[in-house]
């Protein structure tokens, strides 16, 4: 078992010295990506991160010249030569490779990047007593529906957080929340569960779509309406969700205690379903 | 002669693959970075730019750990090998190479990559007669008074003036001229030189503050001023400046002719002034 890369054709170890100085994901961020979770070998909801990515690629006007079939072949070459069956797929297209300049660059391929590496690891106690957030002004450009390479302000956010004894970053625009530096946000009030309208101020995560459908199943009524810190503040429940982290408790914002302080119970009926649907 | 680039302690040739993967460069645009123009194998302005690049890295709470003098080293070094007497120097430096995590990486140094290639030409056609450019709604983060590698924004305002017959955009919030994607913006109006001041929302170009004080000294009035397009468009003359295109003269903005359709005579006056800075 071991963590594997992938650039320009080649597998190569992960700490290979392989990427193109005039890559353009090294000189502007000028790419996309997707991490995908593997279970027991098997890469999950992958079509789903495929569709995303490549609404992404259009978003940004990038030609993948990647069939969905060739992308499937790839990550599923990265996994077996990993050997890992618990894994994380980190896959980046950039614009290529050349000379720099601003303007999107003539005759050249898209660069793909590939890592799979063993999956973040949440301690057990952040699981089970869940977590603190601090919120933030989202400094964020106007089109984060695009997952592209420019994270250097949700970098620093999440950095803010951990300066402030917190695991994330729940960002604002004024009062609103829009989402977390790396993770949708949702909150429960009155057994209805709320989280941030799919507008361009938000990543709409895999993680998020599979709650909201996983609460329409369950008959928990539900809400993609724009929601302020005040509200979140009052809410019986809050968490957050991402493919890495799945589903994590917030047991405070700021200095403020959510619910009696302890995670809640839909949030726990919410992450159950969610196991469920690759742990069979 | 030749193109010349640098990575992680070694000059290589531009195109060798020799980044790593996981630099934070190319996963995150987790870095900053510097064009310098060398004009007759000496490089202009390089304290003003080393002075921002060091802004920069502290903006983003990167140490540098590079000296200025092993900054100016490499820089000449670069410049030496290359050859080149007319050149332009990029420089980048990143959060340095670590698994990928949004959080700042511990007990990582930062990686400098850098390239030394000839300059940028502007045809001469557009130096005597001047650009046509666009005005697009500023999409941009809160913070680009960073000279940070998240450039896909201005990546896709620059390949929307050049689909519109451009070769820059004008950035606005809501009407409130900031920049050019990748230049700053001047309006001269009843003899008086008129640019947005550098707040958060704009890059402090080194030609931008060279162009205020060679105005300064040739006794033209000029005001750091919140502009709008309506101003620009009614301006005498309009021009951009960069390291790279030094000065250029917009004659037309969208659909509107600046002035009589031609370079103007403070453009050209600031222009000429600038060269002699460099041209002894």
């Amino acid at each position: 078992m071991m963590e594997i890369a992938y650039y320009d054709g080649q597998f190569v170890n992960i700490n290979e010295k392989i990427v193109a100085i005039q890559d353009r994901g090294h000189q502007f961020g000028d790419g996309i990506y997707e991490v995908v979770r593997i279970y027991n070998g098997k890469p999950f909801l992958l079509d789903e991160h495929l569709d995303r990515l490549e609404q992404s690629a259009s978003s940004i006007h990038l030609a993948l010249e990647y069939t969905r079939e060739k992308l499937k072949d790839l990550i599923y070459e990265g996994i077996k030569r990993s050997g890992l069956k618990e894994a994380e797929v980190y896959i980046q297209i950039t614009r290529g490779v050349a000379p720099r300049h601003h303007l999107y660059p003539k005759n050249t391929s898209p660069m793909l990047s590939m890592a799979v590496k063993p999956p973040r690891v949440i301690p057990n106690e952040k699981r089970k007593h869940g977590i603190k957030v601090i919120l933030q002004d989202d400094e964020r450009w106007a089109n984060c529906y695009i997952k592209s390479l420019n994270l250097l302000p949700n970098v620093m956010a999440k950095q803010k957080a951990f300066e402030n004894g917190a695991d994330e970053a729940i960002l604002l625009r004024k009062s609103w929340i829009t989402e977390g530096s790396s993770s949708n946000v949702f909150a429960i009030k009155h057994g209805t569960l709320y989280t941030p309208p799919a507008t361009k101020r938000i990543l709409n995560g895999i993680t998020r779509m599979a709650i909201i459908k996983i609460a329409e199943n369950l008959g928990i009524p539900y809400q993609e309406v724009e929601i302020t810190s005040g509200f979140l503040i009052h809410a019986e429940e809050v968490f957050i969700t991402s493919t890495s982290i799945e589903l994590l408790p917030v047991v405070q914002v700021d200095d403020s205690v959510i619910g009696d302080g302890k995670p809640g119970p839909i949030s726990k009926q919410l992450l159950n379903a969610y196991k469920n649907l690759y742990d069979e």
